[in-house]
């Protein structure tokens, strides 16, 4: 287990998806593991069935393990993982065989979810697949309910993100376009 | 028309949502206009047809008009607007008619479009709603085709954001919870 690895209370777990970073997808099915990057993911239910989207592309190694095991994981990546980022959202298994291995990509798993989890990220989210054949066909998006989250507690804790009291590294991801990020910046109150 | 209020290539579009900013939702409905925010939007799809997701509560205003003309407006509040984002997030034109009045929330139209869009944001996406009605009963999750956008120029420019050489108000708005907003900081490329 990384250090700093600590249970999110599943009420709170939307928070960690709230300000829309970037997240790595990943999934294990008949011991194949793979972990790419989406842009393109959100939450959309909170309270005690916490729900999130992602849009994987028909294209994807993980959308088809996703589909054979029907759970993933969803983890936050930070600013010092930026280029691993990239990384797997760059190069697929289909023509990278052993793609986390050469691309160096650390796998943990958390007791009890058969899950492969990305060492490094300040945030974690396990689900289970709500499978909507209508939204995965026909728009690429897939539905989980959230059933364990974790986060790094030097930088969330109390149900909130600490940005500011942490190392800077440990920044959230927000993808531009082109592996150009915006990173999570200061807090304001409204 | 604001200021610096200058079209965006439907091409480019997804980039103004890519990065998970929180969003103001608008429509007008026989001669009604509402606005409320939403942190639970994103991207759906890019190219030619690009679209757009977003959770619309059942027992919001807003929904009601956009499930009666069939379109909506998703905008981007920046730091300048967080305490109006919170406003109308908070207050339903249910318990508070004539909200916008009320609020002081500035609205303007797109040559062209029928929609009330907000004065003071950074980006605007006028949308088509596709209407999914398994999605909006079940998951209060609406989706739309991005038929027209444009941004504040002095922040996005040729398809990317360029906070850093603007002024500092006019950085997106990312939710966190209660009314408490992460800014969206610098750039880091992976």
């Amino acid at each position: 287990m990384p250090e700093h690895f600590t249970p999110v209370p599943l009420d709170k777990c939307y928070r960690l998806m709230n300000h829309g970073p970037t997240v790595l997808v990943s999934a294990r099915y008949d011991g194949v593991d793979n972990v790419m990057a989406a842009a393109w993911s959100g939450v959309l239910d909170y309270g005690d069935a916490p729900k999130v989207t992602v849009v994987l592309d028909k294209a994807t190694r993980t959308r088809e393990l996703i589909e054979a095991c029907g759970r993933f994981a969803l983890q936050l990546p930070c600013v010092a993982q930026a280029k691993l980022t990239v990384a797997v959202g760059t190069h697929s298994a289909r023509e990278m065989p052993g793609k986390l291995t050469r691309l160096g990509v650390p796998i943990f798993n958390a007791p009890g979810h058969e899950l492969p989890l990305v060492q490094g990220c300040v945030g974690w989210l396990v689900c289970r697949l709500l499978p909507e054949p209508h939204n995965q066909q026909t728009y690429d998006l897939f539905i989980g309910q959230v059933e364990a989250a974790w986060a790094d507690e030097r930088v969330f804790r109390q149900g909130r993100w600490h940005f500011d009291e942490a190392p800077d590294d440990l920044r959230t991801l927000h993808h531009v376009a082109g592996g150009q990020f915006i990173v999570a910046g200061r807090t304001v109150q409204g």
